[in-house]
């Protein structure tokens, strides 16, 4: 991974009708979005789920890759006819739609030359000029062109192959998280922790949550900064304002 | 609701920093899919998930507003600073951002008038000209404005105000599906599925999606149309494609 700069963002662009049809429960987002801030310091500035449309898919790589440092697309680069994702990058990018040698060599060799048939042949088509993302699970690869990385939809899969999109990445200042999760109603706070917000309006960001616990209700606040130690000032503030309010805090 | 036409479609648009954070799981997408879908007819053609910033939130509103039958907003509607829904939603249709009588009301009434605070309050400002959408689990409603609806982010809540939307929509053609689980992997159905795509371009939306069940690998084969005897006729064909391939069918 390159050297620290201050901020670095990314986009999820999530290809997939089975996710938008309801038919199944989208991982991948919650996954990739811990990952980018936990490991690499980069944070999820936007996500789309989009279905398996040719024309759909270039007009939001264009728009995702220009605006974002990094778009993470995942889904739609198996064998079937469903699967047009590195067909529409490549069109996107206007480079040619071939075989990748490397990706070729290493699914032949996985599947051995009887069973590698065109549907596991078509995994190994890519943009030209693409780089391998490599799958220790099932071997078909990742791939990333340009700001563009490439992963499948199946969880698990892509789950393992994650710490391979590292060296691809320039890292962004880590960012630190605070939680304070207090027995109250969010409207009873709600005054105070807008002018704290204000306050620190440049620097932290303060998210209010309602939750529900046995039977219980609460708001857990979450900050989020790059600076430790205005993470820190705001959170006395933000304790100083419950206990004025006496409310109780569950955790600091 | 209303009467029948061929085909509606939406969006729904996620505001919310946990969610982009990687803090939250979002479950509000695969349960308004589905609900619209089986409920309603309606399809879901775009999803976007992202931040509470008011100028991404406006120029979301108005493009997915634009392109779509109707947007589904969730999240943003409580009564903290970061609560800006409403506000933004105002502003992107440029109409004044004020209490709603009856959601004022409704709020009073349910808090009592000693603690009807201001950030309660909050929650009975509204983009003018606003319809509610009844909350029977907390009492502050939602509202819908042009072909905007707008929900809570808490999944609860908002599964429980679902039913009060349906009277703001346009019933679509149903959507019929079936799907074939099977004991095979992608590759080896990927040209048949493909060939058998083509035929019923028009007609069927065919997605294959791999499976792990008992240790075993396999694809569920899921076809949708909106016409029942097309989808019956693709889905024998597709019965003697895997026949054919000698594949063990698990469930019809």
């Amino acid at each position: 991974m390159k050297k620290k700069i201050k901020k670095v963002n990314a986009a999820i662009l999530i290809i997939g009708n089975e996710i938008l049809s309801g038919r199944t429960q989208d991982k991948n987002v919650i996954f990739l979005a811990n990952w980018l801030n936990s490991k690499c310091g980069i944070s999820v500035n936007e996500v789309r789920i989009i279905p398996d449309v040719e024309k759909v898919i270039i007009e939001n790589i264009l728009y995702l890759s220009k605006k974002f440092k990094y778009v993470f697309t995942t889904g739609g680069i198996g064998p079937t006819h469903d699967d047009i994702t590195a067909q529409s990058i490549s069109r996107a990018f206007k480079v040619k739609y071939e075989y990748h040698k490397e990706a070729y060599a290493i699914l032949e060799k996985y599947y051995g030359k009887k069973k590698f048939n065109d549907g596991r042949k078509k995994m190994a088509k890519m943009p030209r000029g693409a780089k391998l993302i490599y799958n220790p699970s099932s071997a078909a690869p990742g791939f990333i062109i340009k700001n563009v990385l490439s992963l499948p939809g199946v969880p698990l899969i892509l789950n393992s192959m994650i710490e391979n999109c590292k060296i691809y990445l320039t890292q962004g200042a880590k960012i630190y998280s605070k939680t304070l999760n207090l027995y109250t109603v969010e409207s009873n706070i709600s005054k105070g922790l807008g002018e704290i917000q204000k306050k620190y309006k440049k620097y932290v960001d303060i998210g209010s949550y309602p939750f529900f616990r046995l039977g219980r209700i609460g708001v857990a606040v979450v900050t989020r900064s790059v600076s430790q130690t205005k993470l820190k000032k705001l959170n006395d503030e933000l304790i100083k304002l419950v206990k004025l309010k006496k409310i109780k805090i569950l955790n600091i």
